[in-house]
């Protein structure tokens, strides 16, 4: 059995490009802090990285700070920063902030203070899109980068996370994206590399990798890609809403990221969703990947006023480039197949 | 003309079974922490790795939590634990230390409380290897671990630092390892990965190169690999000592890596050396890389008692795995040349 893979918002597939150049890269040796030969050219690869992410991320004259992804990421533009926020950050970012700002039922953050709030662009369970106001002092783009235009530059954002295997980049690898200029208390310290900023040896063959994909991520942007996914997601969210009678569909009627779709059916638990769909040969998720095996329901859900059955039941089902017609439908019948199955049985 | 490589301590090549291990790990999708098929193949890519990092560092039953490297596990080991140690320490651990132990010509570190301490296994400059006390706080074995037999459990430390890419795994990859049960202040928070220890999606590329790396490295350490390499370094220094006269040869007469020679020649720079023997073909370092492009000298040496001028004129040769006698001699006679001019022009 082809097992169908519908789990991109909690990694993706590592792209041919960026498979390539960390092979490559693999046969550079030297220490990118080494003044010799072997040095330069390892730090080479990581200049031509960091320019390939930048034009990816519309971020040319900002300065781009490699970390081992957003949680590290969200630590260097959080951390001691005590910044506003809401409960709908991811739980890396969650870990700074007070989360005292009001989410409404759909999604939507009301910032007071943008110089002093972190705020996501697009969710990672319900790909809702947040509109940032000018000035914001930290966003949260990993779920963003790669599946939307963005230019970092007219943002109007003070520090941005990015994450390299969110868009085909390999896991461990990301960055914080700065207004140029702008300061940033070090965390990882030592070494001096980074502009001073994080130290420690580069990870030279993932680096590689994240900015291949950053450069194919982007061409596939402007390809259209992402709005035959979307295309996609809403004929299997129209195949969902013509099966089901409880079940919730959640950010219909706002933007949302063009791959993601979150519904919820009260009672059946997400878990067990996720179980019966992994037995049938589908990857999908309750909550983020991150949160998974906790009990309590998704805090993203609660936050926009949903109750807890109905959070504790909610899957996120997120497509990615490859992704097929045939996917789609094959999940769309096999899903409604077992929630038949589970209304018969509590009816 | 072929490049003779010299600065293993700084990184070195990625082994075979390194690059097999995470061109096989590129095929794996999954985030380990997703609970279906995909993410569990990603997990056990992370846990067979942890099995043999662990049974190559002889910790077997302590906790080995993955990092981005030992500058990250430095923040994670000796971040806000205030503890003392040397000016011998790699600057990742003196970021977080009160540099306050005394450290002999012969670069011996005298400890008080070892339960409030931080001291290296191996000097990355000098080779020099400590004695650590019984119950040390902290010990950085980045430089001693794949070079020399270690069994973390009878090490009676708490804390390790180690590294992948000073093995011949990939760079941006590392661990804390752990007594069991010890309690570790968490750093990068979110997500829960590494039993709540340090969260981010793991770098399961990387972490699957480090444990194919540590077990090849485990091998050739039981194969007498390093015997052969220390027998080249001997005939190394012995050629030089034979052709020179006013070079200090530091570490002679005390326990060091099998692999490390630093010599000074007080007046003759160590990036004026790096410099020149870079440009004949042959890559070595002035101090640690992370210290390259720093004007001072080694603060190293300076903390051994050798003058501002001898420290500032100090290299490190350090040997790999797959170096041949042909290197060590064609270098000795290069470096030798290159010393005769000098003292001609100082003369």
């Amino acid at each position: 059995m082809t097992r169908v893979y519908l789990d991109h918002n909690a990694t993706t597939m590592l792209r041919p490009e960026a498979r390539a150049a960390m092979i490559a890269a693999m046969d550079v040796c030297g220490n990118p802090s080494s003044v010799h030969g072997e040095g330069r050219a390892a730090k080479a690869l990581v200049e031509r990285a960091r320019a390939q992410v930048s034009s990816a991320f519309g971020a040319d004259g900002a300065d781009i700070v490699f970390t081992s992804g957003s949680t590290e990421g969200a630590l260097l533009a959080c951390g001691d920063q005590k910044l506003h926020g809401s409960a709908l950050e991811h739980d890396a970012v969650r870990s700074w902030i007070s989360e005292d700002l009001p989410v409404s039922h759909n999604g939507a953050v009301t910032v007071e203070q943008p110089n002093r709030t972190a705020l996501q662009l697009a969710n990672s369970e319900t790909g809702i899109l947040q509109i940032l106001p000018q000035g914001l002092a930290v966003s949260d783009a990993t779920q963003a980068f790669g599946k939307l235009p963005i230019a970092f530059n007219w943002l109007g954002v003070t520090r941005a996370l990015i994450s390299a295997h969110k868009l085909g980049g390999p896991k461990g690898t990301g960055a914080v994206v700065l207004k140029r200029g702008t300061e940033l208390a070090t965390q990882i310290k030592g070494g001096g590399q980074e502009m001073g900023r994080r130290g420690g040896t580069e990870n030279v063959i993932g680096i590689a990798g994240f900015g291949a994909a950053s450069e194919a991520a982007a061409r596939d942007l402007a390809d259209g890609v992402w709005e035959r996914v979307e295309a996609l997601r809403n004929m299997l969210e129209q195949a969902l809403v013509a099966g089901t009678q409880n079940t919730i569909f959640v950010g219909q009627s706002v933007p949302r990221l063009p791959n993601t779709l979150c519904f919820a059916t009260p009672g059946w638990k997400g878990e067990t969703q996720v179980m019966q769909m992994d037995l049938a040969g589908y990857a999908i998720s309750a909550g983020s990947a991150c949160s998974s095996g906790k009990v309590r329901g998704s805090a993203v859900l609660t936050a926009m006023g949903y109750d807890e059955i109905t959070a504790q039941s909610a899957i996120r089902v997120s497509l990615g480039p490859e992704t097929s017609e045939s996917d789609v439908l094959r999940f769309a019948d096999t899903w409604l197949a077992k929630e038949k199955t589970y209304r018969a049985r509590v009816a």
